[in-house]
């Protein structure tokens, strides 16, 4: 008998409707034998609905009472569900992140977990119950309801797995699990069965989001082996876990990841001096704004060029700010790109294998694609192109390394 | 500096924008430098909106999880006031049943209160806050959330009232309080300034629907000052107290109760004998019946006539329990009658003043009003008459007992 911690999102429960066929789903997998313990999100639309009744009072509401109401939506999910699993003949019961002590920080609205009690939860399971867990809450050390922040519902559940020692984290979600690339740009995109932590931090983070990236590093610390599989369909969807694959067998590349959404920034000709590079940088930052991409060639003139990435609903903010600063550091010239596109190749495989880069730069210059930026870590390469031959580019990588095909790379 | 407990229903909050003059209306009385304490209820239409997700489940939820569900209404208050009073500049923080540890019994959806912990709210105040506790809820000794059934707000307010042991519980509603009688009925009823908890017990259950009974029981029983008012006018209501007031000026008369939802079933010419009242009662009652008024004559020819009174709704079902049980008991007959009203005097003065009773009945009389039955308590009298002259029954002993004038009867 094994202990499964299963975790439907918003759509999966949006409805009365879907709600009692997550609880058929769960009856299903509990008649296996298995120990469960379920986490859900509020209804979708739920938590929007009370953003906006506060909203309505004040358009900054108090942190500590935004917890309080919104800690109401996954609430209603967990009392609805066990009301759903009971009628089926399920026994089950409900629980608030307060009663099953998951102890959280006290930074309302993104609180961060520090601790669970599992007595309780324990308890609950050897008395023959289904459990269900109130995800995205918790209470911090004097009893206030805390939230973890959007997607938290995630969090929550590799949590629980962790505290509890699971033998394994299934998040359900309206997708059937990781694809080596968008399916609406590729269309022979291929789910991918299974993944390594650190290949699903750098694929959910480059925008294939399909789980929380925090849940998947703490999945990854506590060596929680973790699922992603669709609500909607039977299949056994995505493991991501601690182990590689074998080595004979595994692609060398999992996944391209791409996203469009940035802005590049290019502030050229300042003095090549130690610090120019947090002289530039360092305002934007201070301003809150999230710097993805940065790239700072060597310089030959005794001048260089600083390249970053932006959001593009942060571009106007940066130009402003970095205008403000190009006379301080002696720039000859700023310019703005929000035409620009970011690919990128990940997979563990990288690191014993050569020659990935250079085909990938190949692929592309076969099709003519110009490179504006590179920059690589241990698993992944991305480059910044032209944001109208993005489809172009992840269709013809996507078929150079052969991720269509199982096994290949 | 005095400590009150302000109490808001739904109406009251069943709104943003009502929200905001909840708030608004705190915040003057604050400024009087009370220390306050404030209970809502869940906005207007939210229990029965999460009732209706629970039936789509199941026709009977389950007890505890209907509970954790219904809990949220409440919540959401509690959040969306504190926000409101934040904005405008005042401290403020909501807190759960459970939160200040409102301890309760296990019955689900029906629970009473056992015990209230002050010290979280006393360190709140000392603090400088206006502390905003969600009513109808708590939790028993295990964690889990309970509620105390329909109308428990008020309850929870009192209760609060007394373990804090508060000047005074103000019940906020729709109307601006306790009147002599139905002003739908009788134009010139009077607001009542005060009245005592016996009296507003009387008139509560005779259908002045103002307060829940209990409440008002439990505000007798620790003796908490309770006043009832209206949330959208400037008036102080009407105060429910111990005290009867100086008895030179007092009115004998409080007010006139009625109601017209009743159904009378008389049982005639069963014999009269020891336990026969039990044998036509008690099937009624083991079915789950109320019953009301109750009067059995003396008999004069060995058999009796046993009378009673039921809810209409309940009328067919006690007809067919009666019609069962007619033979065993050697009934002569069984009439039934649907168009009955039933009118109650209400006054803690009746105890000291003779003459109450029959000035009543000569003022029925004098409308050639027929008296049905009557039953007698210490502080009331009641009459059955035939529906038809229930307004002019109102208003004839409205008037005869000079009810529209202060300090009268």
């Amino acid at each position: 008998m094994a202990l499964y911690v299963l975790k439907f999102g918003g759509t999966s429960v949006g409805s009365t409707e879907r709600i009692e066929s997550v609880a058929n789903k769960i009856i299903a997998f509990r008649e296996q034998g298995h120990d469960i313990v379920v986490v859900v999100s509020a209804m979708s639309g739920e938590t929007n609905r009370l953003l906006a009744l506060a909203h309505a009072l004040d358009t900054q509401p108090d942190p500590r009472e935004t917890d309080v109401l919104l800690a109401t939506g996954e609430q209603v999910t967990i009392a609805l569900l066990s009301i759903a699993l009971q009628k089926r003949g399920c026994k089950a019961r409900s629980f608030t992140g307060g009663q099953v002590r998951i102890l959280t920080d006290e930074a309302y609205t993104r609180a961060r977990i520090r601790e669970i009690d599992d007595k309780r939860i324990r308890q609950e399971l050897a008395d023959g119950c289904v459990v269900v867990v109130a995800g995205f809450q918790g209470i911090d050390e004097e009893g206030n309801i805390t939230t973890l922040g959007r997607g938290g519902s995630d969090t929550s559940a590799v949590a629980l797995a962790a505290a509890l020692k699971a033998d394994e984290c299934q998040i359900y979600t309206d997708v059937k699990g990781v694809y080596t690339t968008d399916p609406r740009v590729v269309e022979d995109a291929r789910l991918l069965r299974s993944i390594t932590f650190e290949e699903m931090l750098e694929l959910a983070s480059l925008g294939a989001k399909v789980l929380q990236i925090r849940s998947v590093e703490f999945a990854g610390k506590y060596k929680v082996p973790l699922r992603v599989l669709s609500s909607f369909e039977d299949d056994p969807g995505t493991l991501i876990s601690l182990e590689e694959e074998n080595e004979m067998e595994a692609p060398i590349i999992s996944g391209i990841a791409f996203t469009r959404d940035e802005a590049k920034i290019v502030v050229s000709g300042v003095p090549d001096v130690p610090g120019i590079a947090y002289r530039v940088i360092g305002p934007v930052s201070d301003a809150g704004i999230e710097v993805d991409v940065i790239v700072q060639n060597v310089s030959a003139d005794g001048t260089t060029d600083i390249t970053f990435t932006v959001k593009r609903a942060d571009c106007e903010q940066t130009r402003q700010i970095i205008g403000r600063i190009a006379k301080d550091v002696n720039a000859r010239d700023v310019t703005v790109d929000t035409k620009i596109a970011k690919i990128s190749l990940v997979g563990v495989g990288m690191r014993s294998h050569a020659g990935i880069a250079s085909k990938m730069f190949k692929t592309l210059a076969d099709e003519s694609i110009n490179i504006q930026i590179i920059t690589t870590s241990e698993i992944k390469i991305s480059v910044v192109i032209d944001e109208k031959y993005l489809e172009l580019a992840v269709r013809s990588l996507h078929s150079a390394f052969g991720l269509a095909e199982e096994g290949n790379a």
